[in-house]
């Protein structure tokens, strides 16, 4: 803290990631010049949420309530449970996909060399969904990274374990990507899990 | 404000320029996952500088006394000011540049075609100091676009007629680009490369 307010501004807006120096004096200039009232909204939100905003008890999505839209939902299926690493991968499923199932956020990945393992990923939370709800399939969608799928390795047999199926998000050649410009991993990856062209 | 606090945080960080829907998820997991500390600082100081800073009463720069910073120095040298046309181009000068006089900020330039006349750039204002301060020469720093030479011819025109030197940031800057985003060697040399402007 400077004792300038403008300063003080410009150095707090940087606690935002991607923002550095330049942007944050952009940002607090834009505000005080064109949005205040912009700005004392941010302010308002800001706080409710940083005091109010918690963990769904069922998925460990971020929501103020005991309970997310989804979980609190009596018209999701009940059936299917998806498994992601964060937030943000729940929100880009919800909006690119109709999938009407449930979720379950790991908020990370199994990582032992930075020591986090099932207990700090919730994996009791989720074990004792698998038991006491009517679950039939869970859908792995963690990142295919090296650690994103030992997760997934670890998911499956616990849903084996539950008698529960376990499926894997497909990876392979992005929608609308162009083969030359594909990593050779993704390529070997899509090459190896071809599908049968069905032309019924 | 749709009653989620979530959804409501990540509409409300859209006021800030250049943050799109992504951006905005991104902040406000960053924020709630890592950093709800720097999430409470920004909402107290955003709050306080929306409500607090106004403009300095003699350059009018931002500031939440009656006087900004530089104006409120008594070791700035008073016989030269340097007029820019917004805050930001002023930061980019005192970080750029060894100035040490005073400033005048137009928060715009001259635009008639938007209704923008001299009354709406605080010339007034300037043309107040012009008379009652010991300024020698003014130095004109306003962007090399066409409504910044316009103001910039308007400005060494005001000069003249108080008996004022005018001189004009060399022509290092490219043209048709903007203060704020040029490298700080370029800027220190147009800076320290102005010529006398000739109104022969």
């Amino acid at each position: 803290m400077s004792g300038v307010l403008l300063d003080d501004l410009i150095e707090a807006l940087r606690c935002l990631p991607g923002v550095g120096p330049k942007s944050a004096q952009r940002m607090a200039f834009h505000l005080l010049q064109r949005d205040r009232r912009g700005g004392h909204t941010l302010s308002a939100v800001l706080s409710q949420a940083m005091d109010r905003v918690g963990h769904c008890e069922r998925c460990r999505m971020y929501t103020e309530g005991a309970l997310c839209r989804v979980c609190d939902s009596s018209r999701r299926d009940g059936s299917q449970i998806c498994v992601v690493e964060t937030p943000a991968d729940r929100s880009s499923i919800e909006s690119a996909t109709g999938y009407q199932g449930q979720y379950f956020l790991l908020l990370g990945h199994l990582s032992p060399l930075d020591g986090v393992g099932p207990d700090d990923l919730g994996m009791p939370i989720l074990e004792q969904r698998l038991t006491t709800e009517s679950i039939e399939e869970m859908i792995v969608a963690t990142n295919p990274t090296i650690e994103g799928e030992a997760t997934a390795h670890y998911l499956s047999r616990l849903a084996t374990r539950h008698g529960i199926r376990a499926t894997r998000i497909a990876h392979g050649v992005p929608v609308g990507g162009e083969l030359e410009y594909i990593d050779r991993n993704t390529l070997a990856h899509a090459f190896n899990g071809r599908l049968i062209i069905d032309n019924e």
